[in-house]
């Protein structure tokens, strides 16, 4: 099935105890396509600068990315963030962040991109990805994920969204502050209520979970120690989740869907173990299928 | 196999969003054995004052716990402590610690006790910890739980027992915190170079993780949203893991200590339910049987 993400396309300059980096390339929809290309053909929506040139399109197609709905903004900075990890990398601090083009960003998609079957809205104002959702009338798995600031500041929009997809991907902190709810199952339960039939809960370390009306499942991270530096982690496992949910023929169901948590949890334990997304340039799909088969013995009993 | 476990015999005074309750039967030996019983006679060491009279012998008893190396001190009161959860139960606040007959404990085992074939140290001072270790030289599994605590201000005895043991059970924090080392995996590991063969990480609501030399094992914990007082959740786990061991027939290896621990995961679902080990006081074995069975499924992939 064909796949769209909309989402950030950044520069990132990121510090971690590992060393430090400037202009990597970055954004929840970079690290989500570079992922999902593994498994499904993705098509990326989203805007960037003057300063987003031929080395970083390369990098996309060489995975197989579909950059056709990239909006180029002429004379327009690409989105810019920059944070320090501390030695404790679970923990970081956001240094700056420039929003740039992405500032007056408007969603304009393709034929082609609104014909995607499935379709993820990465982290962005809720009322964009309401706009993108509305555009694409033949999906028929949308998954989205958002942030503490929408839940903050565009709370009333949030729910709109949330009400027209399938599928929330946020991590425990926002799942909890989203519902004012501190037990995590409890507040994965409220957020089903308020209409989605999948909600998967990112725990970072601790892997992910995922609860529908009637079920639950519990997914170890992948146990890696080279971590170099963790930017896009979560997006990384979204992108290995939706591709592999893309690729899957059949119903989405219960089965299909904790499958495709396994190859995200895989993509993303490789995706900290470089800076940005770079460990997933080369990455073969067969050192996905050993982490996943590896992590399906290191949970069995 | 026979069982033993030394640790605390506690009265509990919490506050918790669902209520209050004062003099609640704790401590660690208590959570634990009124576990490990499920599965395995466990004998408990641990001292007691006056206040400790013959209800709450009868608690332990018909659980069948074996008491007789419940110490009473004359004129002695026993331990207490009292501790408030905040809205959020996974944060506490502890209000009073009174040591009582624990601060001049020095372990005296029955013979009976020192043949156990397997040992817990639950959370003492890692001296007498050691000293009941040295006396159970037919024990041919030991493992034990330690704290913040001795980890600061008794750090060389604690090595120094931590390598006399098989298991070592802590918290991630305390993982980290013992090893100075952030990265949850690469605590474990350097925990395994003091001596253990076996490390397990207790990761309260996300379950817990298994790591040895060449192996790692993650499990989810039974998401239960039922929860009232997690007070010994901990403890229980300890108890349903070592009451299993001790029933295993056979080598204790990988598959049986993945095993263990889910049974230990069950165990602790249901502490949380009520106060205290209230939960567990009438608990049927098929109960926890059953939780497995569920687990397994949840975790399956």
């Amino acid at each position: 099935m064909t796949l769209t993400v909309v989402g950030s396309i950044a520069f990132d300059s990121v510090e971690t105890p590992a060393g430090s980096r400037d202009r990597l390339l970055g954004g929840a929809a970079v690290h989500f396509s570079i992922a999902s290309s593994q498994f499904a053909p993705t098509r990326v929506v989203g805007p960037v600068g003057d300063d987003f040139g031929e080395e970083e399109y390369a990098v996309l197609r060489a995975r197989g990315v579909i950059v056709d709905d990239i909006e180029h903004v002429p004379g327009g900075k690409t989105f810019f963030w920059a944070g320090r990890y501390h030695r404790d990398i679970t923990h970081r601090d956001t240094l700056q962040t420039d929003l740039n083009v992405f500032e007056d960003f408007r969603p304009k998609l393709s034929d082609a991109s609104r014909a995607a079957e499935v379709l993820f809205l990465a982290n962005i104002q809720p009322g964009l990805q309401r706009q993108v959702r509305e555009q694409c009338e033949a999906a028929h798995f949308v998954a989205m994920d958002s942030m503490n600031l929408w839940i903050d500041i565009a709370h009333a929009e949030l729910l709109a969204t949330i009400r027209m997809v399938d599928c929330l991907v946020l991590n425990d902190a926002e799942l909890k502050q989203l519902t004012d709810e501190p037990n995590l199952i409890r507040a994965a339960r409220k957020a089903l209520d308020l209409g989605p039939r999948v909600v998967i809960a990112k725990q970072g370390e601790y892997g992910s979970a995922m609860i529908t009306a009637d079920g639950y499942f519990g997914l170890s991270a992948y146990p890696t120690t080279a971590i170099v530096e963790p930017t896009g982690a979560g997006d990384t496992f979204a992108g290995g989740l939706m591709g592999h949910l893309a690729a899957h023929e059949g119903e989405i169901d219960d089965d299909a869907l904790r499958r495709a948590m396994a190859f995200g949890t895989a993509c993303a334990s490789f995706n900290v173990e470089g800076f940005g997304s770079e460990r997933l340039y080369a990455l073969e799909r067969a050192e996905i299928d050993g982490r996943v088969a590896e992590l399906e013995a290191m949970t069995r009993f």
